[in-house]
């Protein structure tokens, strides 16, 4: 990884592009105090950008993977020629181990080796490879629009809402799924505010979400992750919207550490609680919640902030950066495809037919 | 105030001290990176100590109130002689002023008060008030020691609990609350670990706690306050054990923000809720946990950690201190008089009668 000077103002749109045969990255683990691009030479790069949260947001990362797949592919046939199907194979599991838990990770991965199975062998796979990620890019990007408005069609009134971590542009191809229904509801004049949890530890609403809405111009105010409770006792909150990592065949839904706390506080207050996430992000092969692989990051991700160590000496941690909110607290699933109201196995596999 | 270069090394117990006529705090803002004692001449040093929480936690409030009282007598008897009480009266309300939630700061300067008004004109006050500020002190630490060991009855089987901000020594005379609790509990056998929410914006869980129960041995992991459900739905949790900043006559407790999140939380598992506070907490005066004042404090504690800006910048943010978890989201409500079991008005008026 590099970090190159790019004549360019980081916007939103920018977590992850192709520009002249490179892939770069916009440095979310420095946002918005630093608006930096890290450029991504080979697939190792951009699975160590991966795991180290240069990206971030289970549709970035599948769309990191797909263009790390080109990069894959073009190492491989500089490397191996004929051979390079079976020469960029390590990189693909490289890839595929970055982060257990956003499976479009692996869907995306699947989907470009699909694709390369059927490339012949005496010809370079890069053109055919960056094509498909592109598509999956862009692809990403209009599925994100679809479900936003189809999101924004729940809302009946004017309405606050409360988001956790960061599901807007920065998280996917662009646009964003929580963000994107955020969006384009207040395109459609049905938000009045949008409370942002600030997510701990990583801060992705204090840092991603905020940045996101304050330059559109959307009314953000910051929460503590505890504070969404006396938030919804206050009142003029009728949804919570979340991403999510992956979403179970029975519609358990793994979001960010604290979506599962919150859902819960929402039921408790009669609050309807919206994930919004492309099917990419659903797992069919995944039965449950229980079955979603959970990544555990460094205690000392929670034990400082901002690269200051806050905690007292001595103390350890429980960090797991997600958590399970059974389908049973989930009001709507909102994917490109349509509306999933009160998910469960079976509607999710009529959805994904 | 001043920062005097005191010969000790800080402990919890030093939240609140009289030393050679003067009164010390420890400056719980820098903790655990700096053990450094704040010097309060004044009444006006104590009251803007508390404001801006080199002191925290309800009873080390009052504490600090009650020397601050002491305070205010002798330069009121330096300054007006016979006339003292009529020149204190001015101080008094500043201490009175400083923090609006918790109740034992107005409880403390009412019993300082009460005892003033039986004292002759014409003799210095300061010896008979420092008797009783100490009075309050020791008071203080005693009842925590008794409904500490209260407390620690209810526990059943040997299990891991969950506690909020910092109930413990240094939020009170000494041993805490709900740091008593636990201390009891660790004594008794029948606690295996204690999961510390880090308690945001102030990190009083990370800073605070921790650093409690690093000192005494107990084992102690930090979480995101929203990782509690997670951590909740992970099992062998029985209690959350939070203090309390004002009790409601009906049982409804304010405490820290986050509090009535994991409260909901926690019913949500069959996981029991215990307030641990003194009777000084109890306020028979505010019918229900509406009528208590809830601070919200400046919107810079929570856009940043550390001193370090974080959030984007326009962001705003929504920053009470404090909620109040309905007392039919409480187990028990334990003081030094005993155990009050579901809580409601009816019991809260036997047991303070």
């Amino acid at each position: 990884m590099k970090t190159p000077v790019l004549a360019r103002k980081a916007s939103p749109d920018d977590a992850v592009f192709w520009q002249d045969d490179n892939l770069y990255l916009l440095d979310q683990r420095v946002l918005p105090l630093k608006e930096t691009f890290i450029h991504c030479e080979t697939a190792g790069d951009a699975a160590r950008a991966i795991a180290d949260m240069v990206v971030r947001g289970a549709p970035a990362i599948g769309v990191t993977a797909a263009y790390g797949v080109v990069l894959a592919a073009r190492d491989a046939w500089r490397e191996a020629g004929k051979g390079w199907r079976q020469a960029m194979r390590e990189d693909l599991s490289l890839l595929a181990a970055a982060r257990p838990t956003a499976v479009n990770l692996g869907w995306a991965i699947a989907r470009m080796d699909q694709l390369a199975r059927t490339l012949p062998d005496d010809a370079n796979p890069e053109p055919t490879l960056l094509d498909e990620a592109r598509a999956i890019h862009e692809q990403d990007i209009a599925a994100n629009h679809t479900l936003g408005d189809l999101g924004a069609t729940l809302m009946q009134n004017k309405t606050s809402v409360i988001t956790h971590c960061n599901a807007g542009a920065l998280a996917t191809g662009g646009y964003g799924t929580a963000l994107g229904v955020i969006r384009s509801a207040w395109k459609a004049g049905k938000l009045e505010r949008v409370y942002a949890d600030e997510t701990r530890p990583w801060l992705q609403g204090s840092r991603l979400t905020a940045w996101e809405l304050v330059r559109d111009g959307i009314p953000v105010s910051l929460l503590a992750d505890g504070a969404a409770a006396a938030r919804l006792a206050a009142g003029g909150v009728d949804w919570v919207i979340v991403g999510s990592d992956r979403i179970a065949a029975n519609g358990d839904v793994a979001n960010k550490i604290g979506t599962y706390s919150l859902a819960l506080v929402a039921r408790a207050h009669g609050v309807k609680v919206m994930v919004a996430a492309p099917t990419s992000t659903i797992d069919m092969d995944c039965p449950t919640g229980a079955d979603i692989p959970i990544e555990t990051r460094d205690a000392s991700e929670l034990l400082g902030c901002g690269g200051k160590k806050m905690a007292a000496a001595g103390a350890e941690a429980w960090n797991p950066v997600f958590d399970v909110t059974p389908a049973g607290l989930v009001d709507a699933i909102v994917t490109e495809r349509g509306i999933i109201l009160s998910p469960n196995t079976k509607k999710l596999r009529q959805h994904m037919a």
